[in-house]
């Protein structure tokens, strides 16, 4: 009920007092930055959905086993370094093919932290990744972008930082992310220092880094250590970054160069396998995972075995296929029942969760697109991920960002968050006294429980519409797409970038000139 | 990977092996009525997810326990045998309100099956309600429909006998519903017999009575005696009936006395409190939880004492409210999160459990729409709700029932039905020969494994796309509303009844025609 049904002058005590008390509260809330729980990122109360029992587990732990011991993992491309850590830490080399030792693993591992925090350049948004702590970010990697005036195009670089703005100004995401787009009209080996400076310069949140050779990974890292100061790289995590395993069971050396390069520097990676069931691994479930569970841990101890107590993130992608297109299938109820399980798993090897996200398939910000990424995403919350990438904008298979899908995901991340906070049962939240006040057959509009609660009570999604079929209809009969189409672009126009000290704004300038100095356009 | 892709003439052993044991295993699920499980409803594998620890169910309990002994429920509207049975049962019963002692609802419940069958004309279609099973049923009471052709407008008994046909037509439903629309072309006080008819003609399914007047309700009676024989009706459940509570904590005398009579004939009840939090409960979701508990348990007693054995079930229906609009919010998240504590009183209680369905507010078979019912329908599964109301066509807050949302949400129960398949762990699930035949780098597309597995591997939804870009926006660039649009008509088109016994719809016609004539038309 809107404060203006509230007659301020007739209220009993009891109503005034709710009143004052609601203001007190609206204010305090106010003041939190993302969450009701005051952190800048979602603390979970409940529990995770822990679906398969521990001999079903084990199981799959074995079969990951005796693929790591009989089958082994191939490391493609020539990095000498990476096979030597093996051969050092114990595994069977032959050739590129490692075969790992049961117990080898694990045992690395144990230098690996449960739980770390990603710092950003405003504290208040520095991250918790791991336990019960639950980080939304963007989508990452989409080559085209969306929109309804436009249709699909390739995206560039200031569709990049109108994404990096847009995560910077919703309430419901907690990260900058990555590649939030491929800003097709720079070079290739010049657009991981744009998009590393985007990410610095129009948000101040947690970002991450280039992947896509190991000097990328190298200058991004630069980047961090010139906003943070090379010190405070030693000892916290400042920057992350997203590892593809080359499903199945091959590691490229592109990608473990780059998983070293970051460990080395104490910074985070995140290790994920991508797995199209019936294409890079089985169509079953429980072999993809163990064949995800496997890939994973070694990209996991690969970090460890450059730099004991580097923070690495256990990642999940699962997916699906269609029969009837042979096409990829996204957001479909077999990946999201594994994902309950890939939880599982990571709890058991005592790593942080990243999950993924809003998938879809479909091309526009319809019904199709949000059962989908509803379905994907609630079994990210579900499965206890505490990073969540693609969280927001993902369309067409991941090849495009949507700036409608952005703002309705978005939405649906606040929707979660609240979601996360369970039932409450305190006294207050038992009401037996409103119960008492009002009894049977009235309504509770005006009691006081209602005048004390009801501001914080209920999650209202900006972007639907609650109202009546009538005034919708009067106002234009829009769907919630043409609604995130006026969304986006307010949220553009308003936005303002935050303070970013004007020396290390230089440093980073005079850094990213000289790089891009020293190296030709490369345009693949 | 489509069939056509496999080179009959040139497969290994393996591979033709597996193409043939494929075909049988296509032939079986052909044969299978609804569900790989062959049951005509789901049978969950997975387990229900349980958020609240054992002392904050009790203090739930507690509360609803204190609801009951201390304010009462008001038995409305002058049902003298309802009063007398809680005054010989035991309770405190002043004017038309009864106060329940702690401990005197349980025994009376300790009549109430946990799980019962209601059955159909069609024995393959007589449904499980309790325990592990799973049932979805179509939206429930609209006075509009919508379609994108038409767009709202009063709906009438043709549309009521057309959804009838859709759910009939659906694969993933299980049940035929009730009141799937009011047909507002037919006097008030005769619709009702149009509605069994329709139910009992067009489908074979399991179907819903009237409740709006106890003589209604007994003509539903009545058709289903005359439908299956009455002895029949003596040891089965043939009809359902759906009571709301007058929240809060009223009974009115029209729903007590149409429990009663489907209680008499051992007929189902479905016991169903409509609390939007705010308005006829409390804006705390604990409050309003233990509210519907004591309203739900009253209902659910009530038939025991009318008949101790008659099957009930525990309704579920939490709602929010927008601070905005003041109005009514459907498939938000704390209604999902409360829906996942009430699932554990049901089950504490030993009652099969109710749950709804695919909430709305929106107007359209948008992003909104399918975000909101996909959030609510989750909520349902993972509750554990035995009973799934609403599970298809709910749009506009309930006052609208959609052809082209139907068919959207019918997909969407197909995808939760595999979701409840949960992930399977045998050895030929995980696959391990495959990763030995596979091996690092290749592609599982035509390994034996594969073959052996991939037409029952993945759920494909049928209205959503997952082609290309490019190919996608060929065929024209449609939205999956515009799929739904064809889908329904062509479904439609291709209806075919089931054959129903000349003799049996004689009689029901004639029981339908001296009905009416004994009464006069009336209009509200």
């Amino acid at each position: 009920m809107p404060v203006a049904t509230i007659p301020p002058s007739s209220g009993t005590a009891a109503q005034i007092d709710g009143v004052s008390r609601a203001r007190d509260r609206r204010r305090q809330r106010r003041a939190r930055s993302t969450t009701r729980q005051g952190a800048p990122n979602i603390v979970r109360r409940i529990p995770t959905y822990d679906i398969l029992d521990e001999e079903s587990l084990v199981r799959i732990e074995t079969t990951a086993e005796r693929i790591l011991a009989e089958v082994g993992i191939e490391f493609r491309g020539g990095d000498a370094r990476s096979l030597e850590l093996w051969r050092e830490a114990g595994a069977d080399v032959t050739g590129e093919t490692v075969r790992f030792p049961p117990g080898l693993l694990p045992e690395v591992l144990r230098s690996a932290p449960s739980n770390f925090t990603q710092i950003a350049r405003n504290p208040a948004r520095s991250v918790e990744i791991g336990g019960s702590n639950v980080v939304f970010s963007p989508a990452y990697g989409s080559p085209f972008v969306m929109d309804l005036d436009r249709g699909r195009r390739y995206a560039t670089l200031a569709d990049f930082e109108n994404f990096v703005k847009l995560a910077y100004s919703s309430p419901h995401l907690h990260h900058s992310g990555g590649t939030v787009v491929e800003p097709t009209d720079v070079p290739v080996n010049k657009r991981h220092l744009d998009m590393v400076y985007a990410h610095i310069r129009f948000s101040d949140r947690g970002f991450m880094g280039s992947v896509t050779a190991e000097e990328r990974a190298e200058d991004s890292i630069e980047m961090a250590r010139l906003l943070f100061g090379a010190d405070r790289l030693e000892t916290a995590c400042a920057i992350l970054a997203n590892f593809n395993v080359n499903s199945p069971l091959v590691w490229d050396a592109t990608m473990t160069r780059g998983i070293r390069a970051y460990a080395r520097a104490n910074q985070g990676t995140v290790i994920v396998p991508f797995i199209l069931g019936g294409a890079m691994g089985p169509v079953t479930s429980a072999g993809a995972i163990a064949q995800a569970h496997a890939e994973t841990l070694v990209g996991c101890a690969l970090a460890q075995l450059e730099r004991p107590g580097a923070p690495v993130v256990y990642g999940n992608f699962l997916s699906s296929m269609s029969l009837r297109s042979g096409s990829p299938t996204f957001g479909t109820p077999e990946p999201a029942a594994g994902s309950l399980v890939v939880g599982q798993l990571a709890r058991r090897a005592g790593l942080p969760l990243r999950c993924s996200g809003a998938f879809t398939t479909s091309k526009l910000p319809d019904a199709q697109s949000m059962m989908e990424s509803a379905t994907s995403m609630q079994a990210a919350i579900l499965c206890g991920a505490n990073f969540i990438l693609h969280a927001a904008g993902f369309l067409d298979g991941l090849l495009s960002m949507s700036y409608e899908k952005f703002v309705l995901d978005a939405d649906y991340c606040g929707a979660l968050a609240r979601y996360c906070e369970g039932v409450s049962v305190t006294e207050n939240d038992l009401a037996l006294d409103a119960f008492r006040e009002v009894g049977p057959g009235n309504h509770f509009f005006g009691c006081g429980h209602t005048m004390a609660n009801y501001e914080t009570a209920f999650f209202d999604a900006a972007l639907s519409d609650n109202t009546t079929y009538e005034e919708w209809s009067e106002a234009g009969g829009e769907d919630s797409a043409g609604r995130a189409n006026r969304a986006w672009k307010r949220m553009l126009d308003e936005y303002e970038a935050p303070p970013l000290d004007e020396a290390i704004d230089e440093a980073l300038k005079d850094f990213i000139a000289r790089r891009k100095r020293s190296m030709p356009d490369a345009w693949y």
